[in-house]
């Protein structure tokens, strides 16, 4: 048993001084204003530091390499990750129950615990049986398209409309698919490459319109619809407007696009598959669409393959403290939301994760909201952050301490239950949403 | 001490199956599954029936009148509301304090806790030594306005740069003001009057025209703001819009709006100041601005006088919950969230109210989700409802039984702190805001 | 030569009280207040009437059919309209250039001028080809595509790209593809067709999105683009926001969006390919988009083949007359805009059609604006419509008289020039557009 | 006679190679292709040059100033302007029609055409006279008045309806007011003044406030409206979605706006009551906002006061044609429509003016779009313009030439009749906008 003992509690509802046990068995025993310490306890003391759930990161994309989820593991830790939904891909050849049981089997030793979003790539019965299985069976309840992509509109449809019934949801990233990929041809034929090809090829109203359009194929379904990363107004706009027509709509920013100029983009590194770098006008309109709830979560799109280049992993709660909570623009309770709370909620896995109350896992992080501004150094356009981990308490054990950095291992598989009643009631009929889309 | 067994609590944040401890303070004493019944504890079984947060009702209109203050009691909490914040204006040629201590000394017998918004209608060195007396000795947080009223641009200028100094909040109605005042004079002239002429006059437009003014004056002065009734579209993107850019706004909504046609609404009663009925087209607006969390809450304006001709107060669960949970519109908690916690959240009452946890008020709202649809046929318009409140404990006591409809009296004053800290984080510097502004 | 005297001569930019003289080379030859009768003139009396640019219908759908040519011919010169621009599909198999010469062959009769949109459906070396050719020799310079129809998104923006090489235009629908045709197989499953499933499958958010991705496709190639039919606001919207951003986009409506309901449509006719009707809201919107000049020409979608059952073809203008001109809604100027000059501006015929000056072809409208409202009894949904055609003069001759109603043959053969040196100033480079697009 | 030969006549519509014939009575004789010369008639070769209807100013500032006005002729004419709308104050104590009829005399030397705009600056009995007078008998039809200034609603209320009885217009600027001169009287005290503190008060979302008011206050009395300067994407938004919603809303835009850095502001002098420099984001927007028709006319707010330190008069026509159509953003036509048709159609004196017409005004504009780039050095921030006035004709005859710069004397008062029949359709029934408000 572990006592967390004087500390302020920090969840997405509310702030208190309050003690936290955790129990043996990973969960949180008992919450309540100075708790008696039990024969045999540990304590852990928070003096000084805000007690929050432990971050919860809605996408990473280190994939079926237990390398790779090994290097990983300590990062997250480190930077107060305690949960990651990891992208899987299917190999060509690959059903996606066989892909998820590689992928668990690599993701044993990652040190966090760990749930996967199937990606999905194209459409046909294998798929449509290996999407049945993997929720089914393998506690995942989410799937990872490109819109304007490979599939066309039909099999998008196709995996959406299956998905619904199988009471899955269908993440979307938007920056992408065949038209920045014809830019990009064009592009590379004038020998612009790299960063810069990223940035032309990526557009921002390209953004817009895959988002917008992954919102509408889902709207006139009925289904509810997670897209990012966010990275453009446009994008930000596409959302607002479904959600203020009754759509759920749940949507990841990265770090780097809070804070990164364009103009300071200049190394090929950012090539990776996100959404290129944008200026200043973008931040704003990501800043605004955070406090406004428009965007729920930040995510680190992390790899283990060069991406700790960017802030998104290891500045993850400095940068979105310092440039958030700091400045004025978020309440620390939306830190919480934002980093934790909301994914928790978006993948049906909360309270278990993403709260603070008895029955929850015990996963904290004790964050040090006094730590003083400095620049992240070892990352391309070194933002500024503030604040500091100091604890990081994984299934009710200190898992990572900024005095001892030695990581306790394992990390548990967090089985993701279908949406079921859950989503049932957030599903409209179609004729219904069909006829009021004006 | 009450023991609140075998229901399912539900919050803003989650919904779980544990119990209940009301301690003797009033207070929450403890949360947990199968607690143990302490000796002389009363048992209130709550099998089948959800367990919320006594609803918290931002805008009421009673005043200092102890008959009307006793006769709304009762049905404010068979209506299952545990807190209103009462707007309270002071006669002419009366200081806001005096005037708050009037209406302190009639709400006495509320039989619900009550607490209290100043209205300002001038502005002037008494109003602004009143302003700072109420916000420091009463417990008074936020002033009530109206845009586009008796006061100049100046004067509200001067009351919100004062309020923000006070750490107090303002709340503006916009379907007012001169404007209106001048289409009702000519629609007089020709004859037009009741509610026809209010409708007329009170156009969407000019409500939408009244909330954006309002929220660009706070917003250019670096000042969070409430507005509210909201009950157009017009009204609805003007919040979206200024939240979307980082600003700080909550809004209200009355139920009447989001389901009574203005087609249907011929008698006059409904000229009572308050926005007129809108159509189909508003109501959609209405509600995906609820989903999406613009529109945080639901609020009655029920003044005790003639106003239950209108659902909003003996209606105002039972519509929420039929129209929007029932319908898949909203989730449990998101009821919760409208009916209670995210008032309790705007005007600084938080965690105190809104919520159940150790050390809130023991306010608790017993629901029973399966009572089947019925209309409710005292109200004007005879919206449909379902669901039913059960039982009501206010203070750690049964205070309203649908089975014993005997009131408990009392009602303590809610003393709501000035944002300080809170407040400190949401406000910008001008010339910041200034800056971004476009 | 033939003398129109003593009418009031309304163009899109001005109205006044001045004579126009036809010259027998079916060019207006002068304009002038009381103009000498030339000897061997004909003079037509305009007194009381308006004098406006013959009708240009920048859409029907007619092809390569003799027989309906030939029938059409009369209907569109009764209904005001002088030219047409049809859409013309290459059957499987046959080039571009074979199915315009085709086409153009079955047009030859039409007694209306004939111009000609060709239909791209795929996207290869022949049909890139067939593009080039009918640019260059058959005086072609737009061309019609679906978006989210056949053709992949690569495929599409290799059209638009070949497109703007060639200095024409690409022309996009964007109510079905395989959204609606996704949705419409379901509704087939379930039992529901015609009218209403065409309702339900081609709903409003469909059409805002498929406008949307038209036009982000075109913009970050720096091209400008025309879309339509229109029928909704989200379509509106997209268009709206697009021209903001200072993108060039056109776009046509069909009359019956502007006034038939959707709650009358239950005859099976209506699934003719086009967008369904829609609400009172939306017809709501498009008016006010044809006020601003967001919507600017209307078009008739007309086929020759059952079409007549609705009001676009033989209503055209007395609906917009009456429901627009008269109605307060559009002055006598934006009658003719939006009846003809912005279809000839549009397509690059401008000033020679849509406009009177002297050196434009002498095709002339006679408009009684004071014929009484009356119901188009003839068409289904039955709209009032007023004002009524008395004279068409097409090429300087009578074409058409309300009391000599045998029509001239003949009809002339539109050249369209490429844009060029027109189209220049409009395309922007791919980077700038690029770099600014959020 | 003047005979302008070989030119390219460009109108707001269409451009064609045409002659003008200036008859001796000022107005346009004839318009042809290759016309005779008349005997006794000069002739002006305007080979390689574009013949345009001479600039319209919709907005200077001069006043009742005889050697002001003096002054300000031959800058106006060597910046192709040939009529100017001016802003006429009455001084305290002096009634309308008196404040006019100083004006006249004073505005006799001009050299240009004059025509005013009477300030509306209180409301009382004798101004609604006055409102009267001067549109009864000295040909003024608009009325200027500020949003949000010395007058309260229902005055303004009082004002748009007195004017729309009459047949006039009312054009508001929105950039000032109270809540600006608010924020103003506070940088003073912090000891923030000149162009610094304008830019901080009147800062955009005031602007887009007070546009958005005026135009709600006109909408809900069926009024079209004017308002401007207009320098913010904010204040755009509010004009399109008016417009969208079928309001009749002109607009006007300082060419300053759209290419001048608010940090390249530093001198004093830019403190001129006009809206202040904003940032390049809002320069995009106001450029989309010209080239969709939504911005329709740029004006110089020209006050013969040390405001020709800035572009907007000498270098407006430069400006435009430089960065809006040397750049791509603007056709040659629609340069026409900005720099003088929609002024002249806004205040109902075209097709007098803003137009080349049989019977137009004989003001033309002979402008060499070859002439290169260079810095307009005489201005703060000397901005980039191309293109170059060669010769002005006003009335008949030549005024101005860039060879001969000797100004012909005189300048017509040019009487705007107010808009009876022609402001009749574009007023809507208060109780139908009133009912489609949302």
């Amino acid at each position: 048993m572990l006592l967390v003992r004087g500390g302020t509690v920090v969840t997405a509802e509310a702030s208190f001084r309050i003690d936290v046990l955790c129990g043996d068995d990973g969960e949180i025993a008992a919450i309540g204003p100075s708790l008696d310490i039990p024969a045999g306890c540990d304590v852990l003391d928070a003096g000084g530091l805000l007690v929050m759930p432990g971050g919860v990161d809605p996408h990473t994309r280190i994939g079926a390499d237990a390398h790779r989820m090994a290097c990983m593991g300590p990062a997250l830790l480190a930077a107060g990750t305690t949960t990651i939904i990891d992208c899987v891909t299917a190999p060509r050849g690959q059903g996606l129950r066989a892909a998820w049981r590689d992928w668990r089997h690599a993701a044993r030793g990652a040190g966090v615990d760990v749930s996967a979003h199937m990606v999905v790539g194209h459409w046909d019965v294998d798929v449509a049986r290996g999407m049945a299985e993997v929720t089914q069976a393998c506690g995942v309840n989410a799937f990872r398209l490109s819109c304007g992509g490979a599939m066309d509109d039909t099999q998008v449809m196709g995996v959406i409309d299956h998905a619904l019934a199988l009471g899955a949801l269908c993440a979307f990233d938007g920056h992408g698919g065949q038209v920045a990929a014809y830019l990009r041809a064009g592009l590379h034929r004038a020998g612009i490459e790299g960063a810069e090809a990223q940035a032309l090829s990526c557009a921002a109203p390209i953004e817009g319109s895959g988002i917008a359009r992954a919102i509408m194929m889902a709207g006139v379904l009925g289904a509810p619809v997670h897209v990012g990363p966010v990275s453009t107004r446009d994008g930000v706009d596409a959302i607002a407007a479904a959600r203020l027509r009754g759509q759920r709509v749940s949507a990841e920013v990265l770090p780097r696009h809070l804070v990164l100029e364009a103009d300071d983009d200049d190394a090929p590194a950012c090539d990776d598959g996100l959404p290129p770098l944008r200026d200043g006008a973008q931040h704003a309109s990501l800043w605004g669409a955070l406090a406004a709830g428009v965007l729920g979560m930040s995510a680190s799109g992390a790899g283990g393959d060069g991406t700790d280049a960017m802030p998104d992993l290891v500045g993850r709660m400095g940068l979105l403290w310092h440039h958030g909570v700091r400045a004025g623009r978020l309440s620390a309770e939306e830190f919480v939301a934002i980093t934790s709370a909301n994914a928790a909620r978006a993948f049906n896995i909360h309270p278990r994760k993403g709260a603070i109350m008895v029955g929850a896992d015990a996963d904290l992080l004790l964050w040090d909201p006094q730590a003083p501004a400095r620049v992240l150094s070892s990352c391309r356009g070194a933002p500024t952050v503030s604040g500091a981990v100091r604890h990081v308490v994984r299934g009710g054990v200190v898992a990572w301490s900024s005095t001892h950095p030695c990581v306790a291992g394992g990390g548990a598989y967090v089985d993701r239950p279908c949406f079921g009643r859950d989503l049932a009631p957030r599903v409209r009929r179609r004729a219904h949403l069909a006829a009021e889309g004006g």
